[in-house]
């Protein structure tokens, strides 16, 4: 299902012309149009689905096997040295667009790390609290 | 295949006593020793892959299932509003165990974002280089 008020619907299905550099039945993936790094790009589902929690276990399964292929190809035109992989869910993830997207985003060395944490400790009580 | 001298390797086949959130023929998840967030916890293959590029596509196909599986049951009980799903390849990237990974990173309102970037410009000169 379409969802007719969300740009990446318009987009993904191309009601709307973006730059593409791959489509099958399922997906789209084109260029992020407010990139991280040069090369950043997205893979969109076709139909709707707001995140990850919301994404058909079919289409599920398709989403890493074309980002591992897709990278691959990319790699090498781009000569970047790395790739984060990020897929955002909920506005306190950094979520924007609520229609299901996989960034690629391919680092070049001596670039500023736009993924940053400080490490925290893994403590007794949140292990008992999750570990049954 | 099992690399002897890979941290990653250890703990996924149980060689390592670790907080495991979840186990099965292909997979372990645990919580991350260093978390960035209550509950951050990490999809680990049992055999060896490097990262992405390496990972058999049998495998690829099942991360993203697993990773949608475990953040529906976590997210209620960390009562989390968010999820970061991110995978990285490469130092450039932020990788510092070579052992294919994919970090699922509870976010909570209100917390500093952990992903970051200032969104740029696609230029045409891009569009071209990467489009046939």
């Amino acid at each position: 299902m379409k969802d007719e008020n969300c740009i990446f619907c318009k987009l993904a299905n191309g009601d709307i012309p973006t730059a593409t550099l791959y489509e099958d039945d399922d997906f789209r993936v084109i260029l992020d149009a407010a990139p991280a790094s040069k090369g950043h790009a997205l893979i969109l589902p076709k139909e709707h689905y707001a995140d990850l929690y919301e994404l058909s276990d079919e289409l599920a399964a398709k989403v890493l096997v074309l980002a591992k292929k897709m990278i691959t190809e990319l790699a090498p035109k781009l000569k970047c040295s790395g790739y984060n992989i990020v897929q955002n869910n909920g506005e306190s993830a950094g979520q924007t667009v609520f229609h299901f997207h996989l960034h690629m985003i391919p680092r070049y060395d001596g670039e500023e790390k736009i993924l940053t944490w400080k490490p925290g400790t893994l403590s007794d009580e949140v292990k008992n609290e999750l570990i049954k």
